[in-house]
């Protein structure tokens, strides 16, 4: 796709370096979520997604909030954010309820089935993350990575919630 | 999910610094997929899935490969693969034939109307890609950004196929 068509000659397509650094993280991202989701659907009955809609849940004070919000920090489509949550309610992992604030809006919020899920899901899955990434990164690296990815949400805009703290 | 349950006390909990490093990381592949997703659905024909199964194959001498390596490269289930492919079928974008060197395996290939689909979807896809990533890193960043991703793909095992150039 680097060959240039007739009619574009504007396009500034990627430099060596650049297209280095945005495939390299493609494939990265790619492969971790792939090795993560295998290792969480061997150690818990969780699936990757079940497990980032609870963190993202009990990070809440309540340990609830509105599916659009949630869909936003996540990064996900509405439309995936509802499927995801109406198939978690059917297991018992969540529930939803009326938005005291807002009539339209219902509030996702956590079991405590849920809670326990993901309270036995955890230490495995914490385990992974240090395994696959966190451990392999120095602490200058893990600095850098925090830099970027937080320059570059503050231009793409960080997702409501983002950036409460856990 | 950072209060330590009774009996896993041997579980390394992510400091502050690691947890914003991760947490930032997965907001950022998140947001930048789905703005990705948003942009391509808006200025082609070709979904987000459409667009890197036809990169990774025109990517490649001859523009095909087999669904089991198509998958590691992507980071995908090979079940997911395969229904991707079945989808790019049906709509004319690629199509598949028998591999001579395996009789096991068909090889996925690229149709004249998937070359002439990437073609056109292309430049405005990088314009995003530069807008939205490139363009907002100093060139230090990039090179930080590839050799971390590098760095972790050698602990992690990059896919078959991944490191051939474009």
């Amino acid at each position: 796709v680097q060959e240039v068509p007739a009619g574009s000659q504007e396009v500034r397509w990627l430099e060596p370096l650049e297209l280095d650094a945005w495939r390299s993280f493609q494939v990265l991202q790619a492969r971790l979520n792939a090795e993560l989701a295998r290792d969480l659907s061997t150690c818990s009955d969780l699936s990757y997604p079940d497990y980032v809609v609870l963190v993202a849940l009990t990070d809440r004070p309540g340990a609830q909030m509105r599916v659009q919000e949630l869909a936003g920090r996540l990064g996900w489509e509405k439309s995936r954010a509802s499927h995801q949550v109406t198939r978690m309610v059917s297991r018992g992992l969540v529930y939803k309820c009326p938005c005291r604030a807002d009539r339209r809006g219902a509030l996702v919020a956590v079991t405590e089935q849920g809670r326990r899920a993901i309270r036995d899901a955890a230490p495995s899955h914490v385990s992974a993350v240090r395994r696959l990434f966190i451990d392999l990164l120095s602490r200058d690296q893990l600095v850098q990575l925090r830099d970027i990815s937080t320059a570059l949400l503050g231009h793409i805009g960080a997702p409501e919630g983002c950036c409460d703290g856990p």
